[in-house]
């Protein structure tokens, strides 16, 4: 599919429902309603959904598609920036039969070409990116909110340009959005600098709990359900502290480890490039990504980290 | 002075000796080193000096710079993203007199234009990105290391292109710049993820150390000089904390307090747009910017805290 294509299908679409994935992050939020925006310009009906509602973190990209978000009987069906139907959520489940979905617009090299047509471009930052380039190709003209949207979903899926898949097409566009007068540094300010009181509690617990062995490359942190219960925080504000054991300087693996039953614990382990995430997690019967992996180990703590440190050992070598 | 005029000065200088601002941040040095690049490349002589030396922390900016990094007697000084003379640092001190620097290029509009010619672009979010249009503008072939500095300067001095100050032409640089392959995302997680293990504990014993008043909206951490102690960390490794308390949801104004003598307290301010930072400081002899600003109090802390909270009731109102 092209954008020819994808412009021919938009053009003779009606009555689009924009599907989001669960646990909807920027991206997948601020793509769906910038497409939801465009097809209402153009004259049709069209809705976003998501599987866990519309978090308030976000509520500033809903802008103008608030009131006219009620359920429409779709005749057509468009995932954005969904690789898989199991990403669909539990909400969505009516979607995530064969041939349930008409488009996918995605940018995840694994997308499974679920939909009945796919575009997706790996090589973008954000499917934002891709759609804010669709949008140029078809000549949409996109208003203030429109661009609020595309460029949340570009910075955040970059970490602010900060990550590794910002590329040059990321930052021309972002130079275009902002010009058109997005308020970047409070959306930026929002999503990335501003933490509840608990999350804040959260990270404290997990830092004062961090661990260092091999003479400060292996850090780990062990969040017990003692621990997390204690904290009075829910378990989901615990998500995202896998990035802070790698966060600190010398450290080539952080390992976060989180109970889950009284005798499973879950790791999430991080490397930077000395180490080899996905390997480590597979002698545990778990895998991953190279630089971020994971994998569940069974038995008391103290067995646990026995089994993590042996492992570390031959990795790191020397004393503990 | 312009672009031409600067040129011209560049052309014709020999042996120049360039001057960072103390406490050197990425902007100060990767411009730095930036112009020393290019006029070593235009076969003259040009060395980098900071009052302060240079940090480990930067040192992937000196790269080819090291190694002729002595001192040669200068013909020519140049103070780049240096605002005013007190900036220089101690073992500056005899570039602090009138006429001793001839030429400084900056972006801070409150540049005091101590030097003999100065060039200063109050609207560009960095001095590495003043520098990139001047090489730009000169035919200058930016080679890998240099877009690396000039890279450096303009994703840490917006934060990562975060902040409010990030421009257009900010984005459109950094996408000129990773095009050349500047390893960007090494930079920044050196620059903004990193931690050292002390600087870790620092965060924890603030973030432990946080308090709130008035339903949430103004938030306090007071680091008094036995809590410094007690952690073992230097001085210096207390900076920065002053973002912590504003990042909290739902605080308009952040207060960080920290004791300088037995009865004096540095007060360092944060606001949201709800409030005056610096109107606030006034009140106790200080000032700065509307968003950040400092004072200082004397007084036993109970009187200091005291003092704080009777001026923020007039704020915030109601309850403590």
């Amino acid at each position: 599919m092209d954008f020819k294509e994808l412009e021919r299908f938009l053009l003779s679409c009606e009555d689009a429902v924009i599907l989001a994935h669960k646990n909807p992050d920027g991206d997948t939020l601020g793509s769906a309603f910038a497409l939801c925006r465009a097809l209402r310009k153009m004259g049709k009906r069209a809705n976003v959904v998501c599987s866990d509602g519309f978090p308030e973190r976000y509520d500033f990209l809903y802008e103008g598609c608030e009131g006219d978000n009620t359920l429409i009987e779709p005749k057509c069906v468009i995932a954005v920036d969904i690789a898989d139907v199991t990403l669909m959520g539990r909400n969505l489940e009516c979607y995530q039969q064969e041939g349930a979905v008409d488009l996918c617009i995605d940018h995840h090299i694994s997308n499974k070409h679920y939909a009945k047509q796919t575009y997706v471009d790996g090589s973008a930052s954000a499917t934002a990116l891709v759609l804010y380039e669709l949008f140029r190709f078809m000549n949409i003209d996109i208003d203030l909110q429109t661009a609020r949207c595309l460029y949340t979903g570009i910075s955040t899926d970059t970490g602010c340009f900060k990550y590794e898949n910002t590329t040059q097409k990321a930052h021309i566009a972002a130079a275009e959005l902002i010009g058109m007068g997005v308020d970047f540094s409070v959306i930026n300010r929002r999503m990335f600098d501003l933490k509840s009181r608990s999350r804040i509690m959260v990270e404290q617990i997990a830092i004062s709990n961090i661990e260092f062995y091999f003479g400060g490359k292996l850090s780990m942190i062990v969040i017990t359900k003692e621990l997390m219960a204690k904290s009075g925080a829910e378990d989901s504000e615990f998500d995202g502290i896998a990035a802070i054991p790698i966060s600190v300087e010398g450290v080539e693996m952080g390992i976060t480890v989180r109970q889950r039953g009284s005798q499973t614990y879950k790791l999430s382990v991080r490397t930077t490039e000395k180490h080899d995430a996905s390997e480590f997690c597979r002698n545990f019967g778990g895998g991953g990504h190279i630089r971020a992996a994971g994998c569940e180990i069974s038995g008391e703590l103290s067995d646990v980290r026995e089994r993590i440190l042996e492992l570390g050992a031959k990795l790191f070598g020397g004393e503990r």
